[in-house]
């Protein structure tokens, strides 16, 4: 029995966790829960796993719901208290955005589990999490299906590693022209063609900076250099990544494109459950096919790993100024081929700064954050 | 460094373990070589790679080669004192036939790693390996792409393990009718689409009987009940197996279809080194394609299965039978599609007997064998 605190449980990722746990209720129990704002979510869900304690992160949402949550019997603690909750041992943290760093760091220095969907904390604060997972005797667990794939490889033979090949479907609009993409609107870029995913990461999928952003988090979780990350074009989405091997040899992890595997197998590694996925029946898939990634068409995966090579500083004012730019193409107010331009000047202009200590990377980010709006404010006057 | 004795040097697979060697000298040490009858190229290996213990299986071929061995400075022993020879710690045998089960079970009996690519050894007496194996901590490791690959998927505890999946590139003729199949050539049986290998194994792929015999390999190997073994049809012979996890996830090894690799990680695992095959470049590939066997057309595959389910004699005697009418073949005897039908009557007129003992195995193979040609005796007259 695992006994699991899941943060951002109304979140895509939460929801299929607690999906996950309806189906193996005798493996896993919840023994914490958190949402940003949706209130109603968690008291149903608090009721439905006979989850005690509770947090709400964000705090208007927490204020108004003070009084809610107590007459359903239910403690409302802190994120942080929550992160460490004595009787859990393993936290997911499904949180978006570089909120989730402090809560990811708390949970490795209780010496927990973290399975974590959060990509934004191993980007920005990679050193500090893989530095807490050392000293305390915590586990990372990544949820991500590119990384879990590297994971169970990695698990089977570590030694002798030449290269990580991460697979990118790529997106909603891997079949159009550099010309065509100048006039995709919002709401095509968040119809990916595999994947059910949050807005934010969908449409990182369709500029392929998602890609990037899952090589930063490769090579910190994996420890291994930027160099031997490679990426891969896999429309199916079925082989989610390979390691290669010194000797010639790739071992692959392959599934239906389902979120709800990789979600379960973070909370149960080593163990594995049936999660109503359905098994892979490669004779009717009939065929996987391959490609490289026209970097031309969609520069926001050379500029993430332009700034994967410059440093802490231009990851950390990346991933900031990819929010606010994805954030400004999906309220209409930039074109999709403006990301890229956005990102890249934020990145060229906090590069040489120092990441000393994990403050450092809060404000880089803020500023970076800052920066970003105030360029875009003055672009559309 | 290991120090390794090849059995059966100078055939395929010998050959291709002396170039792995010659490629990674400073990784292995030969400390002894067995060829069945070819003495000169044992001559020839022998002192290319400083080896001075040798063997020659054929006691014709022996007693005629004594003197030239002498004279080299060779020191002649049994196939059996090579297999416990002290210096070695790995033993590959790549002996054709039942003849390599006294050997394997020598080695492991010195409680020596084998590396084995002898199927003929495990497919007739597993369970004496295995026990072999168990009681003097030696331990085998696969030859065969297709059990390498399957070994290096599994996680050591081999849990929540679902389906073993072996890959088939479907052989020589797996594009011919039922029709065509009736007048093939053994010359065009020879052509592999994909594999260079010996001419036994090159047929039985033509056949599918070899993808039989590999799903019984991997049954005593990985200890698995044979409804847990599938086969799918896999052209590029590129994934060369899965495994098939509980919760739907499958793990594979991919490489370009080159023997020496999964030779040389029998020899060298954990460890890997550069085999000279060359890396995978799945974007120039392009397109993996899967597949339903057709067993209608290639009945082999349903013959050995069956004998599978019917136990250790039945094994023994579709082993037997096949050598024999393949060389039938081979030799113009008998058509393509009488394999299957000669085979068959083997295979229906030993599976009630007992294996007791090893000489069981012995006996009931020489059995099968002699019933095998009689039969095929009367049928040519």
């Amino acid at each position: 029995m695992r006994n699991i605190v899941i943060l951002g449980a109304s979140g895509s990722i939460g929801r299929q966790a607690l999906e996950a746990v309806r189906l193996n209720g005798d493996k896993f129990r919840i023994v914490g829960l958190s949402v940003n704002t949706d209130v109603g979510f968690l008291i149903r869900a608090a009721k439905e796993f006979g989850v005690k304690k509770v947090a709400v992160s964000d705090d208007a949402s927490r204020k108004a719901a003070e009084t809610a949550l107590k007459a359903e019997g239910l403690k409302l603690v802190s994120v942080s208290e929550l992160c460490r909750t004595e009787e859990a041992d393993t936290v997911l943290s499904a949180v978006v955005g570089i909120a989730g760093l402090r809560p990811a760091l708390e949970v490795l220095r209780a010496g927990k589990i973290l399975a974590l969907a959060n990509k934004e904390a191993m980007i920005t604060g990679g050193r500090f999490l893989k530095r807490a997972e050392k000293e305390y005797g915590g586990k990372i667990m990544p949820v991500d299906s590119e990384h879990s794939a590297v994971m169970q490889c990695l698990s089977q033979s570590s030694k002798c590693v030449k290269n990580i090949i991460l697979t990118a479907s790529g997106g909603a609009f891997r079949d159009l022209t550099a010309e065509e993409l100048k006039n995709v609107t919002p709401e095509k870029a968040l119809l990916h063609p595999v994947w059910k995913m949050g807005k934010k990461v969908t449409v990182d999928s369709a500029t392929l900076m998602n890609k990037g952003l899952e090589v930063i988090e490769a090579m910190y979780l994996f420890d291994i250099s930027l160099d031997k990350i490679k990426v891969l074009q896999h429309r199916e989405s079925i082989i989610h990544s390979l390691v290669e091997y010194d000797d010639g040899t790739m071992l692959a992890a392959l599934s239906r494109p389902d979120m709800r595997i990789p979600i379960q197998l973070a909370l149960s590694y080593p163990e594995r459950y049936d999660v109503g996925a359905g098994g892979l029946d490669l004779a009717s898939v009939g065929c996987l096919n391959f490609g490289a990634i026209d970097c031309e068409k969609f520069p926001c995966l050379k500029i993430a790993l332009d700034a994967a090579g410059k440093g802490e500083a231009a990851i950390i004012a990346l991933n900031a100024a990819d929010e606010v730019a994805v954030k400004a193409f999906i309220d209409g107010k930039i074109a999709f081929t403006d990301i890229s331009e956005v990102v890249g000047n934020t990145v060229e202009r906090f590069s040489d700064m120092n990441v000393g200590c994990e403050e450092d990377v809060f404000n880089i980010d803020a500023l970076a954050s800052q920066y970003t709006i105030s360029n875009l404010i003055r672009e559309v006057r």
